[in-house]
């Protein structure tokens, strides 16, 4: 799927500042938290760069010093930020209260007005921007955000579709955040048709497009029948035992055949944001470097270490991610 | 049993400085201590404040800065502190080193001298503060600290059945406490008449009461038989795989029936200590909201999440631990 | 085996500065490192004065206040420092990011021209040092360190098997360090005749010696055959789960009969770092104390409880050892 | 001019969520938060709570756990929230860099759209919450937030002059909050002829009322004048030689007499927000207990006292003000 | 006055547990305290052993963790700890504000029934403890403390005139300690014939003498006059501008001549406590090695440089306080 | 000066690990480092990226994770990094105690065998790297390193004077660093000769070049007719009062001028390491944006606001420094 050796790939959405609570202590008991900056998009657009490719990340940040703090995390990630972009609104905010045994995790959203959600994005020039790229990725929180972030984000795709650029789409469903007086699925249903490759499940996509399905397998048909430009479509199914423990398994269906990866023990999670789209990343680096079996294990894989590492976004090189799913270095000490 | 939406309960006992080694060091190890302040009787209330309910607790700091920092934690958890008195003696202090693994937790106590055990009482006005009360809770630790803290606890027992407060007590077998002339029989046995809702295994009531009997069942009856006032007993069953890994289940006779929950897996613990207290509330809060069965559920449940939180103190509102209980949010991520 | 009530044990080896990144974090995050000075055979004689043994250890520090805090943390643990001596060279370093679930824990060694490593022992009259005392303990990092190194190491050994000390030797085969123009195995096997009990596994004994085995109760007869002065032979089965979840047993040949521990189950690890160490030190009390069962049992327990302890050593008195092999108080709140 | 021995204040205002970067770092080093809950007129009741008084604080918060967070450590000081308020809105957020040195300190706000900005007050009872307080206290922040914020206020002050309740009013000019529509004077000026004493330097005044004047005597006169409902006037003349030393003084008119207090060097400043607030503080507490002269002292170095407390609000006890001001114990070690 | 290049020190005290709060917090703020094991006469020799020397400690502590951890303290420090003694009883303990700016520091202490105050000293053989000894250091903290204490350093005395050991005195004059019903006066005058060098200033040595007199100078004639013993009086003068800068200068009496330092600007003071220790520290060492008037300078720096260091010891080499006595190096960088 | 609005700067120069010690600890009580990579050329680099330029720097790392997070590090300051190259050696680290008062800061320095002194250049294209280059910063430690630094050095030194580039270098006179065989002089003085612009003082400039003078004008002189090459000199005079005090002034010459500014207090020192390099950034920027006198103002104070920010780089925009520069918004809290 992939062309090159150096994958170009172009993210766009919303970085926001993540405050966590430390040491699994609850908001009320809280006197510090632990600063990070993230965001759907931007997590996939960081760990591609840790597995050696080029990510760009489009995005709009208030000027002020948290804006400028959050443009430096991506550049220390080795994300290009020369699509990003300063200007009025406040700084998306989330507080995480991270769960531990059977007490759930916990966040309060804070990202009304940010300078993401006002920004019109007159700065992009989509031509320039997707010019040679391999693939464009985008969730479903962005359209989410605001009417302006939604249009925004069309005239991206339209122009990766005229490009025969590859897009990448996670619907990472949020109804919650669409409030500027469309539905989620009147939204939804109108940037599919510019996806090539669909990460969701079952009632994800049953929310963005009606169509009802029992199985992934099934699913996956019936939405090839109605958006026949999509040419696969992946998923994750995560059994939850308790905050400290979950289980991990991928899917993926490629047009043609389906594959399973084995299911993943993850006992003594250290923090479980991100986890899909370390899953998305892996998923693209998978499917532009290996055999379909091998992309969906690498995908899963990227998920299940994700579980492994403080803040938002995998930090992990190929090779790490190699050598758990080839069972080589499983929890090893290496000297 | 309990009559009204906001429960009134008052709880007497000592609150200690709790000074716990972080990052599971040793106490050789330690060069910072974490402050906390909690007793047994006070973690009880501190939860119940959680739960939306009216919670007075009783008892005497020392006439300095720590005994306000004391006094403050209380107040900041919603505790009514208007029977809270500054006297002469110390900070009564508890070293806890968190166990991990195979290791055992283990606490070193300072308490001896403490404004609370040198206290005699003399401000309280037991008509008053029992007017208008739901549940007066008391724990043996209470008595086992001196004869002045067993003097006033018994004033205020007799006060409480003179009022039809319902009394709840956690037998909480402290052996090496008691050194002020009497032995533990002698002064549990005494205060025992005065219970409605007693919470104690077989070890416990066979320590405080001589009673003998091989099932919690056959306690049960033969407890009722000899303390007719008795209406309801509770205990916990913990099963003790590592620091890390524990077992608990409740189970409750309201007089009539035996009720049982299921056993619930605790690994990945965070902070063991106040399970009991946290048990011990959410049986308050249970028996006065729910049928039995609930009531016992929500007990454990209570019990169970306290080990997620750093501290003495389950710190969760009603909802919590009825998602838990129910199963709808055990461990999910709550956007 | 022993012969007294408070073993006398000289350690030689190099003690590094520990470098590590605290809460799960990777080397690319940390902002911070926590500080330990820790080696493998200082390890061990951290351990036994912890049990209290009189343990000596044998090194040489840079002449900085590196080398004087090193020298500070042996001390405050118990060691005797008179054989520590401060010369020309760097400290050794290691720096370790601890993993967490699948994700592997790492180490990057820097220990090149440390002072130990330049050193020449001139300053060891190892006739004196060597007087009254039970064990000398090597490891076969020190040989591998230099030429001098393994020479200092080989002048103890003859005076050793002079003086009728026992030497025990824990094989701990590092291919990488050895950089001064001999081989491996030329250097072990030269240094194993002097010993009478050896730690090692079939990969280690193969490496060191030449000889082969599918089986420890195999090798250990080979080996005695190859190397007669060999007593004993002992080793831990480590089955690796995740870097969360490990599996350690032990099993020790005393020269006619094979003794085996149960398998015990390590969740929730703190730092694996120093489970062989620790597992050297309850051998080597463990022999001197006890039947050869209950000195595998103990010696395997030990091993187990380093791996809830921060740093590289094990922090425990002889009861706290025996209270988890005897089952007693494994994971018991002491109060 | 107070009447009883434990005074009754009423404070309203906002009360925002302080993020502050720890150990002089800047925001774009920053990887932890400092948390603190704080809002100018809220630090005032807090001040007066740890003076021994009885505060309460108006004010609306978000119906989340970091609204529950921020009232839980309002009650920790002691103050009484019977009259906050959770309603729709987010929270008021302020991030904080402390300079250090020449460098300059630095606060970003985000406090757009909370909860108290959106709050009409409704809920609140004027004639039942002013009944029997000595004092009631508002800054020039809260009629800048919004127009139902100013609207609250000119309602509380018209009672208060209804019942005589003496209004105290810190100007704390900000003019980059107003943004409803309506000048900073036009709104001021309407709400100061409800004030009996004023807190603000000629500037601020100037930008209050218009008037124009070039010292602190002139412009007491002039403000009685066309305000012959103000009875006092007060102000600190600061001096900023860095970030790290200040140098402050205070002075008062009593509408007779003008009071001026030594000049005190602020140095190894700790904590410089809030030194106002905790002026404010100091002058109700001085007025009402002290002679005029006394009364400025003790509020000026209540002011000094701040800057030495991290947080924005003074934790000190009466007789610990009273110590510095009698140059007592000022710096000494207390045992 | 000394003999030897290495003196050999006695000092006998109490050690506490100090548990401060950090980064200038108050007590009631404070949710961690950082841990150190210190006492005043511990001090002197943590100190005098960091200048190369060889220093004793008698003390008890009790049998717990803390005492181990105490114990262990000492020892990191390079204490001899031969005749430490673990019995019953508790770990005294204090607790610290640091005071900043016009705010004072504050002691909180909870020494009551510790193991040390507790103890007969059964253990201590004074005959072999004193053998080649040069000098035995005590402070009026120890006889205060209980009758026990005042017996056992009382048969230390006897027994160091009787083998002509030098010995040192800090009065350190504490009333509220003193509550075994003996008078501060009556138990220091008895102690004070058995001293040659003694430390402390005019209320200080009224206190414990009854001496009266207007000056240094006159103090030091009128002490000789009634106790001939004293060969040598030296003091501190402290002037207290706040918490953070102090001026620091001292002088010492050698039965001859007067010797004074200049004066020393204390800014930016870290951590105030054991100055008076450092300085008596500095003192042994000085009159040791260098005539009175460098050992004056010296003993001056000592306490100097104390206050730049965390915790209740100077950890210097005697070349860092030479470098500030010559001016050499006061504040450089040193590569 | 400079030619453009956004300068092109080259920097070249080793670049550190460097490990602090937190909260004024002495190196023999730190338990854990704070983590930053730094150098004394990129620190130049760093700064002048936060003043908006586009700084390049060169240099070599190893090929592990510590490479990588220093790599990181620059990039995450805006430093572009495409000459940043990964191979064989260690990472150099230095040690960094910071003093307080009258205690000196201390530097170990553990830099040998470092990838960047292993180093051949090799990768380097001095042609297309100083294309279009506006400044070539280099510092007296790069050559100092070792052979191939000094040679690798010198041809990027002879491709700019080729091209045209502005040559700046700092002497950072340090003798103890050079041991591949050449004097400091014999290396220093066949380098100067591409030198236009010169930092340093009168002993560094007479240890790279003999040549003596008294007063920084008559050194400037001297030099100019030595090395017609060189356009402007500049220096620093620091007054060291302590640790935390100190006082520094510039002074440039232009060629024709000589300027001088204001003498700076510097209290309240947080961390001094990389003043020099703040001051060189300044320059840099300053001689190409402002009049001489403006230029070693903005200089000045550059290096002065550096003492106010943890880590080795100034951390500032060019409108911070000018607002201390004019005095406007010194210590000011900027709302």
């Amino acid at each position: 799927m992939g062309r090159s050796n150096r994958l170009r790939v172009i993210t766009i959405g919303e970085v926001m500042l993540r405050l966590s609570v430390p040491h699994h202590q609850r908001f009320i008991q809280a006197d510090q938290f632990q600063v990070h900056y993230a965001g759907g998009e931007a997590n996939v657009a960081v760990a591609l760069a840790q597995m050696g490719q080029e990510a760009t990340h489009i995005t709009c940040f208030p000027k002020n010093d948290l804006g400028l703090a959050a443009r430096n995390e991506l550049v220390r990630w080795g994300v290009r930020t020369d699509q990003v972009y300063f200007d009025q609104g406040r700084m998306g905010v989330y507080f995480l209260e991270n769960g531990a045994m059977q007490r759930a995790s916990s966040i309060i959203y804070d990202r009304s007005d940010s300078a993401f959600a006002l920004w019109d994005g007159r700065q992009l020039d989509w031509d320039r921007i997707l010019e040679g790229v391999d693939y464009f990725h985008w969730t479903g929180i962005t359209p989410a955000i605001s009417q302006r972030a939604a249009d925004i984000l069309k005239l991206g795709l339209q122009e990766a579709n005229r490009k025969g650029v590859q897009v990448t789409a996670d619907i990472n469903y949020r109804k919650n955040l669409f409030d500027y007086g469309k539905t989620p699925k009147e939204v939804l249903s109108s940037l599919i048709p510019y996806v090539q490759v669909l990460v969701g499940g079952l009632s994800g996509i049953e929310n963005a497009t009606s169509i009802q399905a029992n199985t992934f397998e099934e699913v996956c048909l019936k939405v090839k029948e109605q958006y026949p430009n999509i040419e696969a479509i992946a998923d994750t199914t995560r059994t939850i035992v308790s905050s400290s423990i979950n289980r991990l398994a991928g899917t993926l269906w490629d047009g043609e055949e389906f594959y399973y990866t084995k299911e993943y023990e993850l006992t003594h999670i250290v923090d479980r944001i991100g986890g899909g789209d370390a899953f998305m990343a892996g998923l693209i680096y998978g499917l532009s470097h290996y055999e379909p079996q091998k992309a969906i294990e690498f995908a899963t894989v990227a998920g299940v270490l994700k579980h492994s590492i403080p803040g938002d976004a995998l930090l992990c090189k190929v090779e790490e991610i190699e050598e758990v799913w080839t069972g080589n270095q499983v929890g090893k000490l290496k000297r």
